[in-house]
């Protein structure tokens, strides 16, 4: 566990539904090429309006994995 | 586009329920007086305690609009 | 209270006493046009300096009052 | 009202299903030992990620009450 | 000087050619309806990418004006 | 003094009269139950508004004491 | 829209002409390896000196893309 | 796990050694009252001076717990 | 105006009695040797405790003044 | 040196020894596939706690590099 | 190189035209009672206003300079 | 104690060695002109990066010394 390295990459994630769905987007286009994520932390939440509505969410997270040995 | 001019004004929603009723609350109270509402925020998410309970979210936005030509 | 909106405001007051009294002062400018103000926050305390002596203090704050119904 | 002092204590909460349900776990085990909760504020949002999902979102809260007289 | 009050507002202005323009956009904007504009100050720059370049900068600020008396 | 260990408490102060005093009434409090006090910094400072005038000033400060041996 | 997810880098370009100049020449180099580049915003703006005088500027930024479907 | 709630307290360690052994030290002392100890954050990182020279490091931490069930 | 160029000191003034006066101590100090002092900002307002009372505030600035042409 | 463009990723580096050993490892780490390391800034130092010790530290660099010309 | 000190200044610096020319001012005053300046950074842009347009523009640095050995 | 003013001043000092060691070579060298250094803190912790390895630290340091009575 100690010398493990990480990497941290930053995303933004969108959804019609909650700041949750937005995030998990986020990840599961991450899992398509990312193995061992660990981690993932909230650095911004905004949204996109449209006709006096939320469009949708777009939630921005850093994201952490472990670099391969 | 390009020349565009947008106002930003920041605006705290309240709701029982969740983060995301609480910004839509704001917005839907914005969307009364304000036109071409384009994005929004969160600066800050907030809670009011009674009975040890949460009894309402309370988050600020930030809210961004086109000014009129 | 659950359902209240509210629209928050930056203003700076100054005042040659104190950083109270600069508050106040940006209170009761604000007070003249704006019905239930709810609370303020201190965001910045600045002064002007004359002939090596403080001229006037100013105080940078946002203010936040309920939106009416 | 204006002679209170509050105290603030800081609390992560966790949750598989979402943000307010964290902050409701850290809640509700501060309820336990606390009389007087006010009102929080959330100061950072993290999640932990197992097996390419989101496995617990964790959510750090700033929590106030009012101390005894 | 000294019991003067001043209000902020934050507006973003866009521009094809630079920095300093998109600010100048935005002033001009805001100089058809508020007098006595002191000072601004850039709070965030940004840019909207096209075809692989820049298509517009915009630049929000904060804008001081004197309140009336 | 080089092998010292210090707790960082935070409280929150209220005063209708000033900011020194809404300090003073939350280190005040605190003298009940914690000795060997050594230094405070203020992290925030607010302020609850009722009938358009200051009703009491509010403010946060972190609060270190020495740990006893 | 709401289902993009987008990805961003940190660069840092360097011009002995400008700041704009320099968040070109950060973004031409982007652009030979990524498409679909949507926005970016400064985060850090600094220089070399050299012999007294400017040596160039190196400026940092945040680069959004869209990750590929 | 993922229905723990952790408790984060702030505490400033001293040593005329070392950055780590300042933490190591607030850590230690912690250890005499807390039980579960799970991780910490640096803060702040000052010293005190005596003489021109470094007389001990002080080092405030974020630590965290878990709550007993 | 506009060519002037102006140097920022960062100074710590203390005082028994009030934030203001701990300001005015700094600058009265600072007054002895710099001409031309413009503005100051706070940047931290911190103090000492003994006997669990405040000893005296430590209120640190930024002070701007003009550079001799 | 002027035209120069770089790129910055981000790293968690561990070690059970000290802060300057975990940036290392996460330096080694990333020298396996990063050709023209320039700098780095450790934008966070937190640590894993065991039994009332410190098991490993767990430093965050940004990490800046030439990009291929 | 590995042992050097660099100190660092902060000074303001105006002028009509741009940014770019406001630093280029600020360095230039700097040139000359400063040997051997290394480098800058922008920490704030502000600007003065008259008649409703940009008076002159005020770009405030931190200025870095190997200490004489 | 209560009416002292300090003056702090920001250094960047360098080791091949360590952190400790950075802030030990500036505080060495600022002992040559200043007397009463009572504090630091530490702003800032990079390096430089040589052949895939740190070839020194660089620390930078808020440095507090009392002004002459």
């Amino acid at each position: 566990m100690s010398d493990h390295v990480y990497k941290i990459v930053e995303l933004t994630g969108s959804s019609s539904k909650s700041i949750e769905d937005a995030v998990e987007n986020a990840i599961g286009k991450a899992a398509a090429t990312i193995d061992n994520m660990r981690w993932f932390e909230i650095v911004n939440t905004r949204g996109h309006l449209d006709n006096g509505k939320i469009d949708h969410w777009q939630v921005t997270i850093k994201l952490g994995f472990t670099l391969h040995q």
